[in-house]
């Protein structure tokens, strides 16, 4: 059975809590194969790491390319006693199909293997009514942690065989509460620093004699939080800084410590790049310590740039499936986290559109039925129209 | 031999680091048996702490009473083998004593047992030259650490035999670099708290749905560290609080913790109780927090109350006798951290004279054998003046 909600089943019961696989890559390999495709089975790592089962499968050999990119692995079921139905069981009751990945993401590549298989079979079992034009899956195990092993050293080994993509559709569920009100066209960068500020230690009766670190990263902490890092562009959200956790671990309530450290996160928009950012970041640190505190950030390298698809043809194309088929016009947003979007954003114009994503990460993480077939319908309205 | 050396030589030899005994409160009783005092050793405990070794001696049985205060415990010796003398060795080289309770307070305690044994001698055996007055001494093994089981309890023990305290020298090290340089009449009190800020866990990327608590307990550690609890007072420095942790522990540095806290310690004068000063402290983190941020602080008990002798004819004749030995005239202090000074201010007035405290708690703590001389000459001239 090669319908969206036989493939998402057959997906859901595969348990790829990230790095496993569990067979869920060898389910589509089967499928495409039959479906005329070249897979291509590859395996990444590197020294301690997890080493990683990636599918890349394409049919066709000229442009214009498009390919389908999504991720098998799922995040731990949590307490899988909790879930109304097994994790892992893809059951489907009252119209729900239920389990772990259900949204995210294995629902939405069975809904693009059902539609590029529907559009196939409408179409000769060519991409291209007149004969050109390719169609490929980007698939990896390696998404849900930390993202190494995955969909980056994947392109590369693409880029490297000479192949080139025009345009991707990357399945995560891009829908805040109904199918077909949200398209990613891009997301925030994010960049991870620790800023250290040293003191002097002492006794908390000699205060004179130390000085007392806590007080002074706890300015810098309020100087950096509240200072806006800018008001939001055309594509994005204003860039914002939160820090994640203060520590100094000084158990000795009589002893002022020598050391205090802060951890924060930013996620940045298109006024920044890593580099003005921190640059930015630094000066306003560097403002706010005057000539009276020693403070310091050590800056996490990051792969996590910001990135847009700019409006245009390839979005309005999507758009028009979508509306076609649920009647909405999606707000093209840039919000959120981060996704693999911003490694294939190197490469060619991407966007994200998939299932509703509100159960996503939860116990009974679910999707409606009707949904894995809406969204089989506007995938393959998408390639009616790239390929028109 | 029962000059200040030879007695402070024996009791260093002891290695009696908190809470160990060793041996040094048996120095003591043996010295003060011979001299005609009534000895007696108490030992004190409580579940889940050592038990201690007290000893409190008496001679004479009428008023007015002076008791000489100390402890015989020591802080551990730290890296022995970096001591230019054995830590226990009472080693003598180039006219210093060396060894770990040298100057804190050992030292003090074989001078004040030579003095009076000294001033007994020259009167006859008895206190006072027409047969009335008291001399005794409160030493207990439990300073150094958690204070439990020893002076407080030993007040207690001899208060409950119905005996009464008139004045008491405690032989802490007081003087800052030279010998008659402090006495110190008071203490400030000391308050630990732990402030805690509830937020709202959520995703950094999502920071509008969650409260992050790293800015918020920023802010109210800026607060109430900056805002002076008060100027000082005729005897006291001002009051100082400072924070001596922050901590979150959050490891997910994606991730707006829920929760953060921070440790506080304050010494506050005699412009304050325990209970004003946490009424005020409290009133001024609600005012720092306004109706937005969640905070609370929960308060440690305290067995640390300020207290101080007010200058007068017990601080004069002090004051006398130092000044006749050294030339100097000492300064009447209040600072530095807390002793057991706290205890006895219930009973009595108290003051604080003993050696020079530069090298206590250090690798080779020492003093010089000219102090040990003169501090038992200087107490030798406060019980002339206090009998006559």
């Amino acid at each position: 059975m090669t319908d969206a909600l036989s493939i998402a089943r057959d997906l859901v019961r595969c348990p790829s809590v990230t790095p496993a696989d569990a067979g869920a890559l060898g389910v589509i390999e089967n499928i495409l194969k039959t479906a005329g495709f070249t897979v291509h089975r590859v395996t990444f790592g590197e020294p301690g790491t997890a080493d990683i089962d990636n599918l890349y499968a394409r049919i066709g050999d000229s442009a214009p390319h498009i390919t389908f990119a999504g991720h098998t692995d799922v995040v731990p079921p949590g307490d899988e006693s909790a879930w109304s139905h097994g994790a892992f069981s893809g059951e489907v009751k009252d119209g729900l199909l239920y389990g772990r990945g259900a949204v995210d993401m294995k629902g939405g590549i069975a809904c693009s293997v059902a539609a590029v298989l529907e559009y196939l079979a409408a179409n000769g079992g060519k991409p291209q009514k007149n004969g050109g034009g390719s169609i490929s899956f980007l698939i990896t195990g390696d998404e849900e942690d930390i993202s190494v092993n995955g969909t980056i050293k994947l392109l590369q080994w693409v880029a490297a065989r000479g192949e080139k993509f025009d345009h991707c559709v990357l399945g995560e569920p891009s829908n805040v509460e109904v199918l077909g009100d949200c398209i990613k066209i891009g997301r925030r960068g994010s960049l991870h620093g620790m800023l250290y500020v040293d003191g002097i230690q002492g006794h908390v009766a000699y205060p004179h004699r130390a000085s007392n670190p806590v007080p002074d990263i706890s300015r810098l902490i309020v100087a950096l939080s509240d200072e806006p890092l800018d008001h939001g562009s055309a594509q994005f959200q204003a860039s914002n800084l939160e820090f994640t956790s203060v520590d100094v671990g000084n158990k000795a309530g009589n002893v002022i410590p020598g050391q205090a450290r802060a951890k924060f996160n930013i996620r940045f928009n298109d006024l920044h790049t890593q580099e003005t950012l921190r640059q930015l970041v630094d000066e306003r640190l560097a403002k706010a310590c005057g000539n009276r505190i020693r403070a310091r950030i050590v800056w996490e390298p990051s792969n996590s740039n910001v990135f847009v698809t700019k409006p245009g043809p390839f979005t309005d194309l999507a758009v028009a499936a979508i509306e076609e088929v649920t009647g909405r016009k999606p707000e093209l947003s840039t919000s959120g986290g981060t996704s693999d979007a911003r490694f294939i954003a190197s490469y060619c114009p991407v966007i994200e559109f998939g299932l509703v994503g509100q159960t996503m990460h939860q116990i009974d993480e679910r999707t409606p039925v009707s949904d894995l077939e809406k969204l089989t319908k506007i995938y393959r309205g998408v390639l009616d129209r790239y390929f028109a």
